[in-house]
């Protein structure tokens, strides 16, 4: 299948190139370096060095003999999204390319104005791009499970029927999102559910939790191949974090009572909930909305897990609760449905000691690299 | 009180201007004429020429002896409205200034993210505006009726308690909006919501339905100071249309069934309603949500009035039932509360045969400017 992974030089954008390809698809790559020059300009880089998508799609090809079409700019400038559109002619669109950190959205008026924009009028361009040049095609959209926040009810998966005085209605499940990035997933959603109604297209929105882990199985070949792993407080995520504090013998910070609770997955399965949606497409017509995640871990949870890995491995690994920078529950009901990627049969890799343990010990070769001074960082204090 | 009034060009900007200056509030009126540069691009200009806002301010000064500061810029660009908000140090912001016309937003991509980056960057500009120079002030926004679409259970204002598998939540009511016009509206309660509950802003937002008539207490110094009367499918309404096509002997053209129902209100209970919120601000923290409409009325109810009212005023006033270029539901339930005004002390006026007959004079005046080949447009397709 013809396939367009926007947003190719991400987190998941390559991996998920690599794992397309590997499956026979024809598969372009689209980025404008957005999220590299952020954590730049922000002096929050990766832990290792990443090359560009340029550079590892030529090593993924000396590797594997195969193919992955790269294309640099920007999806808010029409023209240039326009010229992908027509030469690729894609049957499905896989759209990550969106400004990432919930941290760096609530930085300052200047960096909430480019996620806002930036994500908006991409995820606009696309659906325009997909009526234009290829009515058919299936969108599968990367939206966050924190669209929902944590409300009081359960959880389902998109939509929630609703009885009220006597009648009945189905309505998109209400979200309430913790950041101004989380936010714009929300209003995505309102964009595509209302093009879908509006135009009929066929789109796959996913209700991604977080995500943990480098290694997949395309990424074998050369470590270079490996996604970013940032640890800092904007782009890193809190596994992230603790491995790192254990890796250098500093205490893992739980933010405040530690009851925070997510639905978390490993990057593998993030590969595979893909590859199920573009297997198993939506209808024509369809907004077709799916939780993805594996297990939900509050960070107390997180952080006994990485040290009873750490301590598997030799290290000293202690946790301190530290007043918590950001305006969230710390303690809060969580229950949120995940059958449907069941349905289609996900086989899930759990956060097992043996996964924390390979974690731990690829970090540790990258040790000398660690900036102790970027893991809480200057901006810890950003939702105050 | 010092107000601003973002989007004081406009249908409903100029008159609130002229009456919150009447009540005694400093009033400075902030617009760019968007909406009179759109109407003129697209060929589809109001009934009757209306001076601009520098003009309408002198010759309300002129028959007043009152000032209403003028200030023309475009709220999406931070340098203008961050000096705007430190000059005039307002304690309400009145925002009305977004791209207003339903059919506009559809007409193709240019006009689509024309709407998108407009409305949501003026929205997200004024909520940091106030951030930075007025936290405490009052935000009134409008917002529309429309943002509900037409659910098949009753409409609260703004909220609905949800019972669920045994747990309650209290959520933002569901939205799904007929156009992309009406999707950016729930883009901005997305926006609101979130920074109310980050920031503890105090914003009331105001579920406003289609609105009518274009005479106001404060218009009766001059004909000059009335607003815009469009009559067209972009900037008119379906009364409007039906007033126009009465005077000069066309059939009401009645979309499809005609089942179409909305809650409406007359221009002077806009007036009422902004001035009962402006007087009764929302709490510091609160996102005070009302549904701003005195009575619901269908499409086919409204054609039946104006042919009541033609009649009296001896016109030959038939309905004809035309294929309906939107895409809506021309039959449904609809059931929406607005009990919130009326506990402020909201005294509806009601669409009445006395106030039909007197839009129906106003527009016989100008009926030499009516051009037919407007009425329904080329772009009668908007929505296919």
């Amino acid at each position: 299948m013809k396939v367009l992974v926007l947003g190719g030089d991400g987190y998941l954008g390559w991996p998920t190139a690599m794992h397309l390809s590997e499956q026979g698809h024809q598969v372009t790559a689209v980025d404008n370096y957005l999220r590299r020059n952020l954590s730049r300009d922000e002096n929050v880089e990766a832990l290792y060095p990443t090359p560009d998508l340029v550079e590892r799609a030529a090593i993924w090809k000396q590797h594997t003999g195969k193919d992955i079409g790269v294309r640099i700019g920007n999806l808010c400038d029409w023209d240039f999204l326009a010229g992908v559109f027509a030469e690729a002619g894609p049957e499905c669109v896989i759209h990550y390319a969106e400004q990432p950190s919930a941290p760096y959205s609530m930085l300052n008026r200047e960096t909430a104005t480019l996620t806002l924009q930036n994500n908006l009028n991409a995820t606009a361009n696309v659906i325009f791009a997909v009526k234009e040049f290829c009515p058919t095609a299936h969108i599968i959209k990367l939206g966050t499970m924190g669209e929902y926040g944590t409300p009081n009810i359960d959880i389902e998966e998109g939509w929630l029927d609703i009885e009220h005085n006597g009648r009945k209605e189905r309505f998109l499940y209400p979200r309430a999102a913790g950041s101004l990035y989380h936010t714009t997933k929300v209003q995505d959603t309102d964009l595509l559910w209302f093009y879908v109604r509006t135009w009929g297209l066929c789109i796959t929105d996913l209700m991604q939790g977080p995500v943990y882990g480098i290694h997949t199985d395309e990424s074998r070949h050369s470590e270079s191949l490996l996604p970013f792993f940032n640890y800092d407080e904007l782009f890193g995520t809190v596994l992230n974090r603790f491995i790192v504090q254990a890796v250098v013998g500093y205490p893992l910070t739980v933010y405040g009572k530690g009851g925070q609770t997510r639905g978390y997955l490993n990057i593998r399965d993030t590969l595979q909930c893909v590859r199920l949606a573009l297997e198993n497409p939506a209808a024509q017509g369809e907004l077709r909305i799916m939780n993805q995640f594996t297990e939900t871990l509050s960070v107390n949870d997180l952080a006994e897990l990485v040290r009873d890995a750490g301590t598997a491995t030799g290290l000293d690994v202690r946790i301190k609760p530290v007043e918590n920078p950001r305006k969230e529950l710390e303690e809060h009901y969580y229950n949120p449905r995940h059958s449907k990627f069941s349905e289609l049969g996900l086989q899930p890799t759990l956060l097992t000691r043996e996964i924390l343990v390979e974690m731990l010990e690829t970090v540790s070769r990258y040790a000398d690299n660690i900036d102790t001074g970027k893991i809480l960082g200057k901006n810890a204090t950003w939702a105050k």
